[in-house]
């Protein structure tokens, strides 16, 4: 799977790099450029991955794939924000608003929503304008306010409940802030090659909340110099987590119970999907 | 003009109203709903009028106006916030992150321009997909890093400035700030009516202007109870603008000279385009 990786990581970050290069020197714009580096690109690589399974070229695919990356990245600005979650560090390095400024950061984050959006209305990303729309609008509903944003309201809106969440609440709530921009990654090949993105669907589904589950893992038994960011942050911040609700043996049972979940539902595709199950198996194995 | 200027309102907050109400109680909703409340509606007529002359049923164009507004309201949302230009009063009543908190404001702001984008995906805003495209195409150029980002951004920058900014660079700054959504909204018309944009662009690009120009005026002799804002702030912050660097009386004329300029920029249009006509005259002359 390291190919794959490997090879959607340089497809995706060619993809910006034409895209953001032309003059464009304001900080907004440097800062665009340093949120969008890095990352596992995982959102990306499903978006590739299904594509493919439709016969769709990785030259198409990746401005999808671009487009969710930045969707994602803008989010993780809004989230590390001190008014949101205060977070200092990011994937190792400093966050927007503690290399420049918070309203640089509050710019950077709007303008790559702005980005995602562009980037799926572009030609380039589908040569039929009924495929954009879709895509366009399926990833509206995904981000916002009954989507990724609820999810980010219902994560701060726990912080200071006065009950901790219990299993099904933190499972909606993951379903929101991660799992919408997830399921849309693998329902985008399906969109992309006209066919019923149903398998998709379930598959990314189980993967969103295995992955979720292993992030909770991962906050406590995970390597900070690895995760690039502080660990037994929500522990300590004595928030539920999966871990915290399950115990750490059940959690990770049930993030493998989840992956065969997510690897079954995509046997309609027979062998020709195995590289979607190699990211499921990653997905809970994973270091960072 | 009042009719049009209160059927455009109607018809807006109609369409908003169905958008939004079902269920969504959440505070991130609620926060949407009120940013969205009031407002001149500038955006919401340009659109429809310009429309109407293209003989586009303002049952339809409403959408783009709606899209058009959620985006303004977006950019009022995030720009109140403390880290920006930290403003407590917005239309007389308080700004979002004082009614709420910061971190709800940062997420109202987010899904307002995600909202946006999902409003101009609906088959409603438009039945060709390549109009939708198009229109989402343009507003993702007109508000983005390049547009209304850059624009705020540079009047970020203008207030730690070393020296103020002279009058080309101010004209620069608002024509991204202000100016690219005024013109994309003067431009959706022709847009949805498949015509040629540059007279309505031209007409926007002088209206945009003077806007900006009688916005300075109105920091200067305006009246808080009415604007619903504080007077002043800008001179006292020792910002230049129009006013200050032309001074009153030749800010005031240079308006009027733009409106005339705007008013002859839709001449093929004749007596169509009388509203289109009011509406610049009504920019130079409103008290809010």
């Amino acid at each position: 799977m390291q190919t794959e990786i490997d090879r959607c990581r340089t497809l995706v970050q060619t993809c910006f790099d034409g895209v953001l290069s032309s003059q464009g020197q304001s900080p907004v714009e440097l800062g665009m450029r340093y949120a969008l580096n890095g990352g596992k690109r995982l959102r990306a690589l499903l978006v590739v991955e299904s594509a493919a399974l439709h016969g769709i070229d990785p030259k198409q695919s990746v401005w999808s794939a671009a487009a969710i990356e930045a969707m994602h990245a803008y989010s993780l600005v809004h989230d590390d924000l001190p008014c949101m979650d205060d977070d200092d560090l990011r994937r190792g390095q400093p966050t927007v608003h503690k290399k420049w400024d918070e309203a640089t950061a509050v710019l950077v984050g709007d303008a790559l929503q702005t980005l995602s959006f562009e980037l799926l209305s572009r030609v380039e990303a589908a040569p039929s304008s009924q495929i954009r729309i879709d895509l366009i609008s399926s990833l509206a509903r995904a981000s916002g306010a009954r989507g990724m944003v609820l999810g980010q309201a219902q994560d701060i809106a726990a912080e200071t409940a006065e009950t901790p969440l219990d299993l099904n609440e933190i499972t909606e709530l993951q379903a929101n802030k991660t799992g919408a921009l997830i399921e849309w990654s693998a329902a985008a090949g399906a969109v992309l090659g006209k066919a019923d993105p149903l398998p998709l669907t379930q598959y990314a589904r189980a993967l969103g909340l295995a992955f979720q589950i292993h992030d909770d893992v991962l906050d406590v038994i995970g390597d900070a110099d690895k995760t690039g960011k502080a660990v037994g942050k929500d522990r300590d911040a004595g928030k539920a987590t999966f871990v915290s609700l399950l115990g750490l043996e059940a959690a990770q049972k049930r993030a493998e119970d989840l992956v065969n979940e997510a690897c079954e539902a995509i046997s309609p595709y027979g062998n020709r999907a195995e590289t979607l199950r190699d990211i499921a198996r990653f997905v809970i194995s994973r270091e960072t």
